[in-house]
């Protein structure tokens, strides 16, 4: 599901992610409550817990199954959450064999479990961009490392220094964001199997932790100790790491739209945006937007932190408040790593030659 | 501008709210931005300071002008602001008389002026829905006002009071934030043109004020006594109003959830959401979601407030954090009160009779 | 109470106020505890709602009472409000004359009237700094206003203007501000009296809101129509127009900071910062600090929105997050004004000579 | 350094802690300077890059040095920084030892590395609290474990379970959050020593990293790969490591406060705080605590993401917000695992038997 900021096409063009938005779209989410309910019917049948015709016959039947678009969005409406209407689409086309459908599930485990498939395929995206961006710093670094810059602090000339000096200051927490990468993405693709209660596959007998761990290897996804429906910790640890990679991007773009004042002139780039009163203005939108962008996920992280506190089993308003925030911060830091790209691939020179 | 959250059909389902998001829509701005360069041509002609063929012919033009989304989306993308694109393609199909268009006028007059059209409209959308949870509780009071409830102050009993005193609770902010709405609709209701650097009207000569107000008239807004460009106090005052009725909403949401607790049972809903795994239950899920979308906007407000802090006479960096950042407040506001008065609509009990 | 920022002498020396502070000091919140506990008293008497010699008695005791600071830090820890542990000890000091004391009212009137007192006290302090503030910017504009000055949009050179128009765009959200606090501050400025569980002075008879408009009138607070326990609008307007002042500030100091860049050179400063290891620095100390103070209540906002969702007729939680947030933006604001006047103070030069 | 909130006596007793408080005091930062300007002198001395009577002159003078607290506040007002007055100072009472002083320091090395130490240990702090508490919820796992509990999700009932189900709930958050500490901790605790414009110990020459290595070994501190002057990665993380402990025990407090409702009854607790009108109340204000700290570190974590965005070298406005943000949320967080423990030491009953 849930939040992209693409309603308009103007703000699809400035702030969006085709790439990253799809990932959490409907048609997405669908996709893996699929995969989900046969790895569940297939495993509960491997490990004998389902009978086998009725887990073929619904395998079946969800194969083949395209859920109703209208009566997703009116379930969706009314209970909160697509997962019901789904189910219930489900178990009608699988008739007989409706029993052999979603067995021990719950909403949260579809839900949860869908989206941390789309941080893992997110961060798939986010680490190649990653390489990308130190990519273009490298070649910077090439073309004019040597050159001299100005080392300011606290807004004062300080000491003289090399841009090759500042280009290391700009990777280094990219660099760093890459390993950090590794560890959030690990957390989070994590397969959800609570229950209704959040007690977990043990409900389900002595076989059930091994169909919980044959549902996450078929997934692709980590089988966690415990489920986590209150306990969100890995997505707030990857909102964390999407906001500092965000915010090393806004420290970029910052230095590049004071280098680029002319007095400063110590950046050039090779386009830049247009006025619409004055035409031998050159704006350095790119370098602007990554501030904006990077103060937008610092913003929003604050909303994951909030939605740490569920009450009892489940919070509605905390989980919902989750998926507003969520999907848009994966979006501004996929865009923000587009546009660091695309804006120092624009550079034509950098300090002066020593 | 211009964002909404509703790029997934059940994100929309939930979150959404097209009446207000429409006010936001790419076609929305394009319209008011055509109303903002007739009425400028217009002025200036009537005022002697453009010749008056000129000024007809680049009217004649406006009228039947519709701006290629392509063109648009494209001037966005590289300009950060749909005004250069939009102002290129006016004066193209204007020929000669190009120069009676966008004369003293920047990108910012006509992105904050439509932003103001919006927030003006939105205000008047956002007064009816108001007026109908008012109503929706004064409903309630009328059916079970005098019924007896347990007052709780800490989680804990305190002292009986009746459905009615808490209704009065409920109501109380709803009442004076009709109040509040009226000024921070006419504070933010005003035109902005400042020309490229902020100088304002005074810039096109002695008649540059009457200009200005004659403008401000036709588009039905307030003529502020300096351009705004950098001063974002109305828009701030605006998103403080909005997350303050989302906040109201979230209280009373926050009790009917506590309210419809099995043990508590001080009020019924004649409805709730389904689960996928237990079908006895009724979830108040609308109650959630007012709890939601008011911790949502108290986080959104904190974006509103970092994007005052403009550099020199105009900061992109800032203005985009608010385009991001406003819309979606807007949108969530008017959702709570769509949500909230649904839900006590719903209501079938409360209290006890005494 | 409550809190304030200023343990570290050091951080104190930076980012402390102490004369704000002081309003929301112990002392200060339990001398406004004593006033509302004889108003409350007195005006019961003179309503001849409680015996008249009796009420002498515990007025008698109250003149002379000083609380135990341990026994009120003993009970602040246990009851999470210190309210209990001072009617306490007032009830024991006033012998048979207890029942005269506290009649009819609860923690939340003392703490709640308390706090709206300072805050009523702190508008006072800072329309004075910010009168100061534009007084020193009057006279900058008097010295340097028809200097030549470069107009940046986006960060590049846009149109050449005067001093005295950054100045303009300086002062007036501080001018505005003013004006706004005068209705903020009036809003603030209101009486609690709501009782147990918020049904306000009605319980007490008849004469119940004649005893709270006298109340009020002492105090020099207005009377609400309706008792604010779990309504917090008036104080979450106060904190959005804290924040606003200091966002304005911080567009001060940022465009300082700016300017004062070598190779800008368009503002000269006596004084700055000095470093350790660059004795040759300048560091415009105080035009950085003004844009911290204003990212710092930019982010604050947020926690008294949050604060907006009351659980029934009273919440700890939403109310101990109140006092968490708002004491420290009072002082952020008082000292970002303090800041901002004294930088505006050190201004030596100002744009370029025509 | 340096805030903490407990400038009244009422505010440090509810949300004050004196142990982590005393970490970022003005005399542990003054003491810690120390530690790192006697390491660098006795470094360089050892890799003959100082002469050594000079250098042991100068220890002599550090060792005995108390620095003027006066003349320190006056230093931070007028610097914005504490170490060039404290360098001032050091320098004056080693005479003509001076120049084997601060050699190739700059104050951003000597605050980050004390904050560095400061976080180091607090981590040992927070630990050993973590612990408790867990000890704590496996204490009542003991004596309660096996009760029955009514499962709730979206605040209605679902399906039995046991007290000990949500214990494990409750606890799992913690115990990852200890695993996740020692990450956060290692990362955070790691020396500062980039000199004026973060080029690193290597400006001093080839020993340069030696020395580096040597100093950070004697402050107990890891060496990092390059200076962080800019990259306030490690502090971000362990700001968010913090925010997610609080929140993890915000659901804790916000499940008890749940709980102990009169209706629900499935915790009891042995105390409670009193109220002022109504002596029959024990409200569960620890509880309600647990969910105030938690919001707070949740609004707070933001202003650590926004000061990610340093300008050039060094950005005095982002680094001072650091200062503001970042104690106050180590002692929330270490006040909240102190609540937490008391209040669970606190339940004398829990589910029921079944």
């Amino acid at each position: 599901m849930i939040q992209t900021a693409s309603a308009s096409v103007w703000h699809a063009s400035l702030f969006g992610d085709d790439e990253l938005a799809s990932l959490f779209s409907g048609v997405a989410f669908l996709e893996r409550f699929g995969a989900f309910e046969m790895a569940l019917t297939r495993t509960l049948s491997e490990h004998g817990m389902i009978d086998a015709d009725l887990a073929e016959k619904a395998m079946a039947a969800m194969r083949g199954f395209a859920p109703d678009a209208d009566a997703m969005a009116a379930g969706m409406a009314t209970d909160g959450v697509p997962v019901p209407a789904y189910v219930r689409q489900l178990r009608a086309v699988a008739g007989d064999a409706a029993p052999a459908i979603h067995v021990g599930a719950t909403s949260q485990d579809l839900i949860d479990t869908a989206t941390a498939m789309a941080l893992r395929d997110a961060s798939g995206v986010l680490a190649g961009r990653i390489e990308a961006v130190l990519s273009a710093l490298g070649d910077l670094d090439t073309r004019f490392g040597t050159n001299m810059l100005t080392g300011r602090t606290r807004m004062q000339v300080a000491l003289p220094m090399t841009a090759g000096d500042r280009l290391s200051a700009w990777s280094t927490p990219l660099s760093s964001g890459l390993d950090r990468l590794a560890r959030v993405r690990d957390d989070a693709a994590q397969l959800q199997f609570g229950g209704p209660v959040g007690l977990g596959p043990e409900t389900l007998g002595e076989a059930g932790p091994a169909v919980a761990g044959a549902m996450a290897a078929e997934l692709g996804l980590r089988l966690p100790a415990r489920s986590w429906h209150t306990d969100r910790s890995a997505f707030v640890a990857f909102g964390n790491w999407l906001s500092m990679v965000t915010g090393a991007l806004g420290k970029i773009g910052q230095d590049v739209a004071l280098m680029a004042q002319q007095g400063i002139d110590e950046i050039g780039l090779s386009s830049g945006g247009s006025s619409s009163a004055m035409p031998h203005k050159h704006n350095p939108v790119l370098a602007e937007k990554l501030v904006t962008l990077a103060r937008f996920n610092a913003i929003q992280i604050g909303g994951l932190h909030q939605a740490q506190v569920h009450e009892q089993e489940r919070s509605g308003g905390a989980w919902m408040l989750e998926w507003m925030i969520l999907p848009p911060m994966v979006e501004a830091a996929g865009r923000a790593l587009i546009d660091a790209e695309a804006m120092l691939r624009l550079v034509k020179g950098m300090g002066r030659p020593g």
